[in-house]
């Protein structure tokens, strides 16, 4: 593995500037000092049809609205993008539609994590011929009693190694029964290609440690839950991919306005309004309730593809009192 | 879902006769009601070339030693079989190198499972057409907070309802992070097209009361694990799928012989030296160590594909010690 | 540690004769050796009066039923007697009232764990002047994440080396919330004063295995609970001390004698229909359910201390449920 | 449970005057609303000497050091003062000790949490009159399962009905493997003898939504780990009772400073370097680790009560890498 610290230190970063086009014809090692992640993402829901296809006159129907809200860019093929349930075809097809619908100057992020990693390697040149300006690349998980940090670095370094386009890593427990650990984070933090990391496990100490210990590699963490951004944002996060940005997406830039330029008594209040909601459409009640909220505030959710069940009733109540009691609906 | 107890109560089972070329021109609940699953199983490993594609040659040296085994069939792709990280298409040629090598009176149970329903449908009747007698589908996973009894049972449901041939449930949480509810199974052993149970959790106690619970539907348990195989028999299973039975498939066979003809204390003896081994290729190295352990008996096990990984030298040598220390090495 | 292997092979094991006068006179070594644990005890429950004090007359009542019932003895203070919510002297006087009531060939065993060494060591000392025959020794949990191996296998032995009377290892994960190792099960199995353990956990893999690598100690292995009984039984276990017997002890000494005479058969008929009332009263609901049950069969239960709370209704038909549907109301 | 909300939000809140001696003669009612808990604690250790027994002096020798810093108070016996390894009277006369040593502007808060209520109440009581100005009461937890919100919402409201003294919740899932549920914890925030939460899982989310939907209750929230201590301030926390307090308490009130005066900057480059010394302190390494580095820094650890294990030679060594490599040592 290249260790590119000295390079890197001298490298201009050029925060804020979208530079796909151009980063495309160049070595990754300088696409990746030169990206800069902070900012809103929604990962977007997939709008299926009733029997349960992909929706594409839906999925851009809602991502022109998106386009009038202030995002950083989309992630595509998130947990919430029900990617485990997408045939490989339709996950870069999907990254297809959004790429051809989105500004140029807002990033767009795609899942390319398989189980082995050859099929993640090779996904991940697919998404990136596709358009991904950047891959976020899930720990693989079923045999999570095998997925050590030694497993796990070899895996994301060889997908780095041979990715075209910069490699965020990505850790939600919630869904893989298991945590990226923070040795191989701060170790594959040192990798030319690897830009940072969206950690959705919400552990706050640990966020904040690996901001610390990666602080000389220009490395980046993304709050995984809008739960808790503005504490991401407080110990050094750059940034937050937040299932609620698909429903309130204006509130949350909102909100990291609002940490960004140190305006933390306004940002408290709008956070603390903001956790019960996020908790409903995420860890309680998952994406049928992401796609129910979407469906309340004016985008297309639908419903999920099988064996993800339809809200009951009392789950539909339940979601929108965790809205209207925090003052949404 | 129909309901057959009446119809199934009537019907002869034909306990030990493999009838596959003959059921696959009947309804699948006449098929599902005659077929007898009760002795072992190995879950076949999958052998792979240094570049690490599928090494069918190193397959076909296996299933002839396996032929020489007294088993009642072989399972394709269980967790064993690394199928999480075969292609759709590599899953269903390893199916078919099997049925080919697989004497008649041999079962091919066939794993099917995959996240979505309409996937698992799809490759259910692949699995089917290339020569499974039964599928084994694995509980999704992973949105696990969402994988309640009400969407399993549906995913179930569905997957039976259209199986040409029968299924056999599958509860693994040491990889999938879920266990099948003791509800869902009592429910599902109605459905005329599930035959059984693979349960690899080892709680006795629950695998003792499903069986209770589901006596008058014929419904059949599998233990998953060789380390619970003397009890899951003592409290009423039918056989076991066992890792371990890759390696010592003949000392498995013995140990079913000695449980079946209610020779206990014989048996005791037997279980208790197989507990370590097992343990070792499964739960403490994984496959990793399933197939070191094959190649030092006799059997071509080899590399896994990344990002599993080699044993590490001390690894090797636990393993080892577990196998001399009972008399194995 | 002393061990004491060839002078434990040469001794004789008096089975089914209970010595506690004369063994009180002897050395601890030799009590170890010669104390047979095989059959079934009901932890008992504490009965209370309105004001939550310990209600002796409705315990003697309790002993009284007891002593018609083919119990080995009497466990006094295990997690069902909600020992943690009694006082030191409590838990001494309701030993003393035990032994004033219980027959002499049954053995009393008291629960006389603690949290720190100390305190386990003083109470181990009171409970054997106070009568107890045996003492069970809980793990300490609190600091459970420095409850290694290293830990426990110096506190048991501490208790052990000055115990008056034979050590009876507890491992109760689901209060615990920790699993004493089994390494170091067998490292203390070679201590002269520490006759078995009780293990609730319900592995059954690992019973068996405790069975296999202690077996050259005479180290006896009580399964915790009577929905593994007949399974534990059948991997080696001699006996149980199971919640249930409090309720419906008759049955849980005739599934004993099934088992120990090899009636295997009609043991798993019997056991089956106990799993669901077992689990009612222990995992499922608790010792409020274990004491409301006992009121249904002519026991007295009567309300916990606070903060366990009654039953709701619902709790009280589901339990009636689980004793019904299982022939038992 | 009385309300008293309109009481509440009419009545002066004195920041930073403390008034126990006038508190104790008025109705806890008064009390609870008066007091302020803001600002750091330590929740210091206790000594023993060679033989095991709390060694009052060097206890004093450390309350002489701590009364140098800023500290708002003392928690005497939360997790690190060992307290589950102390009897009742040891308790009570360590909480005398502190007493007798505390400056009277600092605030006494001991720990008085058992697992029954009747003994909760009864400690709470000696505790008040041992000279506690608050107390922090720990879920009970033996009965985990058991200790559900009805449970937890009862035994707290019972103890502080009787308290003399203002009660502070305690939630420590690391060590009760139990967290006091969210919606307990705001219905027990409008108790009048209620003050505030002890939050020790770290879960940033869950402290911001406390925080919120207690605001009108004048509920504080501290942090109970220095892991999270900034980002806990963030999100609208009051204070931290921490471990690391005992080795580093200067650094910590200048962290909470920081916060307090909205100097984020500054904070967030302090609070990341105390994050590994604080794992090594609790969660990695426990209370012997936290004894030693006392002794490194100039307090009196020393060893614990058994079966707490002195750390062996690499934990040591490990200890020291994670101050130093911050710059500590």
């Amino acid at each position: 593995m290249l260790r590119v610290r000295a390079w890197r230190s001298l490298s201009p970063v050029c925060r804020g500037v979208h530079l796909s086009a151009w980063k495309r014809t160049q070595s990754h090692t300088a696409a990746a000092a030169r990206l800069d992640l902070g900012g809103i993402y929604p990962p977007i829901a997939t709008p299926f049809t009733a029997k349960e296809d992909v929706d594409y006159q839906k999925l851009e129907g809602n991502l022109q609205k998106y386009a009038k809200i202030p995002f950083k860019g989309l992630v595509v093929q998130g947990s919430n993008g029900e990617y485990p349930y997408l045939t490989e075809e339709e996950r870069v097809e999907v990254v297809k539609t959004v790429r051809r619908s989105l500004p140029t100057d807002k990033l767009l992020m795609a899942g390319s994590g398989c189980e082995s990693t050859r099929a993640t390697v090779q996904l991940t040149e697919k998404m990136a011929a596709a358009g991904a300006d950047v891959v976020l690349v899930v720990t693989p998980c079923f045999y999570k009693g095998k997925m050590d940090g030694r497993a796990l670095i070899q895996h994301f370094t060889k997908v780095a190694d041979s990715s075209p386009v910069p490699v965020v890593l990505y850790s939600v427990p919630a869904n893989t029964g298991l945590e990226l650990p923070l040795d191989a984070v701060v170790q594959l933090s040192q990798h030319p290609n690897i830009l940072g990391l969206k950690d959705s496990g919400g552990d706050i100490s640990r966020i904040g440690l690996i901001v610390h210990k990666t602080k000389t590699q220009d490395f980046q963490v993304l709050a995984g839950s809008a739960g808790f951004l503005m504490a991401a944002y407080c110990v050094g996060a750059v940034g937050g991919v937040c299932a609620l940005a698909n429903v309130l997406g204006q509130e949350l830039c909102e909100l990291e306005r609002l940490c960004v330029s140190g305006r933390w008594d306004e940002a408290r209040v709008l956070q603390q309004r903001l956790i019960e909601p996020n908790a409903a459409v995420t860890r309680k009640l998952g994406v049928p309730a992401l796609k129910q909220a979407m469906e309340w505030f004016g985008f297309h959710g639908g419903a999920c593809r099988s064996p993800l069940q339809p809200l009951t009733e009392a789950e539909a109540q339940q979601l929108r009192r965790d809205f209207s009691s925090n003052g949404w609906l």
